[in-house]
């Protein structure tokens, strides 16, 4: 055995409550070396005629990558504690590994194995339950609609006239938004995410001068309390970007500070490095990237935090709002998000937290913090793989099962899957315009663990390139829109919400992915259905046979034909640039 | 390579915060297979000419355990963002690892690599400085010396008369430790860890009936208060126990529990698994262990919770106590001890937060709950070592290698490290008896990283096996003393202050652990001098050869001896059971 390569330590994706009952352990070993993994787990303080009593469970193989096997159980303590090894078993032998190392027998001193002290609610990862049922929908709310022209800033340029640029408008607004109500509902959109809305300089609005007002370009609070109340009555969420990281170069405390420099009673509120305050070459304050135009809130001053949690309530209070996404949350101190959380679960317990994190996530999502990431691993290995066909589908498989098994299943549940946002290109262009490529990768999407995203525009078929690109008007003339695109996604969101292992609840299994095909197969289950999915992003059609389908019936969803497993198995033809989704029950 | 055993993860041992400026990153690898590893690192935001700006700095091999070697570098970017990976060098081949795993040439793209994204101060790991420079003295207040028979509770025994039993008397109250300060002072104690004083049933208070008063039978608040002045003017620390995770069975709220079941106002309080509240065969509700004199507190409930907050405010407000050790705190809620933290150093920023936790603690080091934790792994490994002789000196130095790398620095230079308490048995009777061994534990003790803790008359020789026979009555006869030993500590606690190497601060490193001899060398570091430890627990004289030499000049600090190294390096005898500490400077 490669003892070097397994791997285990509690309270993150390895050891963890699932629920207010439920442990999950998790383990680590070296692909294909081990036969058998056993959890051996025991009260802390169960004894019985001076010996530790020990039980066994048998740990499944989960998921397995290039390098690593991973291994699950699920169990739950009935007095909510445990101490716990493993025993790991292949041909050669047989040893248990517990916190203080290997071992021929399980040492009988308690002292020595892994510990999950004790199960606290308080204390489990526990995002909305609505989440796992919302279908997002992403506004860049200049260049959704433009309801009303009166609001328009100056020099508005005619709706979709002109490739957007970093600083050209367009007139988007609430308004426009609110025209367009019925279209999101029919698509069967359940959540809107809004880029920034609140008074700013630039198109993006990323960089803001009011945290309290309203873009006037956009409308004002009256339209934004109508605009949510009319979201509300649809059954769709409303999410606001909090861009708390950084304020923008007009913010009046930041122009206080580049006026009165030392003498400023806000130069606290920022990171000033040195007085006077300078832009060039470089900022020598701290700032978002090196831009001057973004300078870093100091989130550790009590006063900074204060005016935030304010903002952070006032919106909630006052409009209703139903979710936050969080700019650039990896900048901002960790205090600061679990003062943020504490604060907004108080006023309205079922608010989504969504930060942006492109990274390895795991210290943001422990409970305390936030209740999801943009899962940008995902959106970056479902493009290489069906887009770019820069990775096979077998790298596909290997990165997205290292992701899947670095955090939490609870989290898995609620991660935020985008195949593109007002930050990177196009879904269609990256696909170099071929819709079959695009299909494949909202098959992809909507079935993956987690709750989708489509980016505004995408669903009939926008294009644009890297940011100012991504950022054109929505097209609203029908004959301009690819309007086969929209109604397979339509397709494929109602799937999300009549299929139950379909949606973010079901236990996701790769289980196959074609080396010379470069096919992809893979299961969802919840309850008593399983959803089998196949991807064929090949120019050759191939045969896919699905081994021990689960239950007595089998159909197609999409095409809605009956299948009958024979002796257990299917076995189905799969065109090129293909798919199949298949129920089994 | 064996890639299979690299490990590296941000935001805990492997990447953190040391200090507001600087960072540590550390990875593991498998023993032996790297010849070195160099950190590729650079701001995320850093382009120049479409490209991301990269560097490289080398990384040092930390300390190496049975499986792996651990590598460290410490880095401070410049505007506290770190993207980095790592080039890892053997003879076979160069290779790079990041967060999405391995390249044979260091990728491009900065998404892919391994993320510090902000160093922000509040989130750093801070310890109260006074601790790194803190001797404590843990004393069981029942039976360190009874000032004041008039408190004495009834049934109170004569002094030492008779072996403790669970439930015997003897007397020790608050005026009888007023009495002994001296002793404590010319030792050299700078800091005393209460076991519970708060109003209990037992003799050992750790099932408290009031959080708000003092046990009658150890004297009243006047007399405490009186008693922490005395310590504050001679430079002592006070810490208290705070036996959060239960009350005990007598606990007003509880009774009202067990007398009102389901109607009590209190019936939140507690984890009351079912109605009537009954203890046997085992209690239905949740206790500490299974026992139901200790019935587990509902901590998050908001009323216990400001209830206990309310305590923690008091002690400190009121009698301005320096710590809180933290009873079975492994099994009370984070979000808990996140307010506690809070709380306590919103009052007083220095208060020194000690959790009891046995095992594995990283998830309450993050700099969010506590300050340390008591360090068993270190107690356990010492006494196999040197008391028991159950694990060779290259056991313990695994183990401790282990500990160690398994926690950031700035942690372990606060560990609690004690060699025994009311918990266990004391240390000379685990030795046998034989005070050789002991001493040896405590040149260990006192030169390990982190701050010692010397169990109240361990230093005159005191004896007793498992609790209860570890908490006898002091021993306040000096011709039954053990004064050698006494002095023998008294000197090691003095080098602890006048020698800064030998103190918390010092960098450790393992030199030598010999295979045949069992002896063990190691070596701490700061700021111009290193101290040279070598430990002989074998009854055989050995020679110790120390190599490289830091410096020009060289002392033996216990016998005073000037040594002169020949061609840099040392060679010394080394007696049978005996140990050197030589300073090169």
């Amino acid at each position: 055995m490669i003892k070097e390569s397994i791997y285990h330590r509690p309270k993150n994706n390895f050891a963890y409550a699932y629920d207010e009952k439920t442990l999950h352990i998790r383990l680590q070993t070296k692909r294909n070396d081990m036969e058998q993994v056993t959890l051996i787990h025991g009260d802390p303080y169960d004894w019985s005629e001076n010996k530790w009593q020990v039980h066994k469970k048998d740990m499944y193989l989960q998921a397995s990558d290039e390098l690593f096997d991973y291994w699950l159980v699920e169990i739950s303590p009935p007095y909510r504690r445990l101490r716990y090894g493993f025993e790991l078993t292949n041909e050669e032998e047989k040893i248990v590994y517990t916190e203080t190392g290997f071992y021929n027998v399980a040492p009988s001193d308690v002292k020595l194995y892994f510990c999950f002290p004790f199960l606290n609610s308080i204390d489990v990862f526990q995002a909305p339950e609505w989440v796992k049922n919302t279908v997002w929908y992403q506004i860049f709310p200049e260049r959704f609609a433009n309801g009303n022209t009166e609001n328009d800033p100056e020099g508005t340029l005619e709706w979709g006239s002109v490739d957007p640029s970093y600083d050209n408008h367009f007139g988007g607004d609430f308004e426009g938004v609110m025209e367009h109500l019925d279209y999101l509902e029919d698509i069967g959109i359940t959540g809107i995410y809004f880029t920034p809305i609140f008074k700013a300089y630039s198109n993006h609005k990323y960089d803001t001068i009011d945290y309290m007002e309203i873009d006037p370009q956009f409308g004002d609070k009256e339209t934004f309390k109508e605009l949510i109340k009319k979201c509300h009555e649809r059954g769709i969420r409303v999410m606001l970007d909090a861009v708390f990281n950084h304020s923008g170069y007009y913010f009046p405390q930041f122009q206080d500070v580049l006026k009165n420099g030392k003498s400023s009673q806000y130069k606290d509120w920022f990171h000033i490095r040195e007085f006077p305050v300078q832009t060039e070459p470089r900022p020598n304050f701290d700032s978002f990237a090196f831009t001057p135009h973004m300078p870093k809130l100091n989130t550790e001053n009590p006063e900074v935090k204060q005016y935030l949690l304010d903002v952070t309530s006032y919106w909630i209070e006052e409009f209703d709002i139903d979710g936050w996404r969080l700019d650039v949350a990896n900048e901002v101190d960790h205090q600061f998000w679990r003062d943020f959380r504490k604060k907004v679960k108080t006023i309205k317990s079922d608010v989504y937290i969504l930060g942006e994190i492109w990274h390895d996530s795991m210290p943001w999502l422990q409970g305390d913090q936030f209740d999801a990431v943009m899962n940008y691993p995902f959106t970056l290995a479902a493009l290489d793989y069906l887009a770019t066909g820069t990775i096979t589908a077998n790298e596909f498989k290997n990165q997205m099962t290292k992701v899947l098994c670095s955090y939490p299943e609870n989290v898995n549940e609620v991660a935020f899957n985008l195949l593109g946002s007002h930050d990177t290109a196009r879904v269609l262009t990256l696909c170099n315009e071929d819709s079959r490529k695009a299909k494949l990768l909202y098959v992809l999407q909507f079935s993956f663990k987690g709750t989708p995203c489509v980016y505004y525009g995408d669903e009939i078929g926008m294009t644009g390139g890297d940011d100012p690109g991504c950022r054109k008007c929505m097209i609203w003339d029908k004959s301009k829109q690819d309007l086969q695109l929209k109604s397979f996604i339509k397709k494929l969101i109602h799937f999300r919400k009549t299929e139950a292992a379909f949606g973010s609840r079901g236990k996701f299994r790769f289980m196959e992915s074609g080396i010379e095909t470069n096919h992809l197969v893979y299961s969802k289950s919840y309850e008593n259905e399983v959803v089998y999915v196949a991807i064929n992003p090949s120019e050759k059609p191939i045969t896919v046979s699905i081994p021990d389908v689960y239950g007595t019936y089998a159909k197609n969803v999409w095409t809605n034909e009956t299948i009958t497993p024979i002796k257990n198995s299917i076995k189905i033809e799969l065109g090129a640039n293909d798919f199949f989704i298949i129920k089994a029950y």
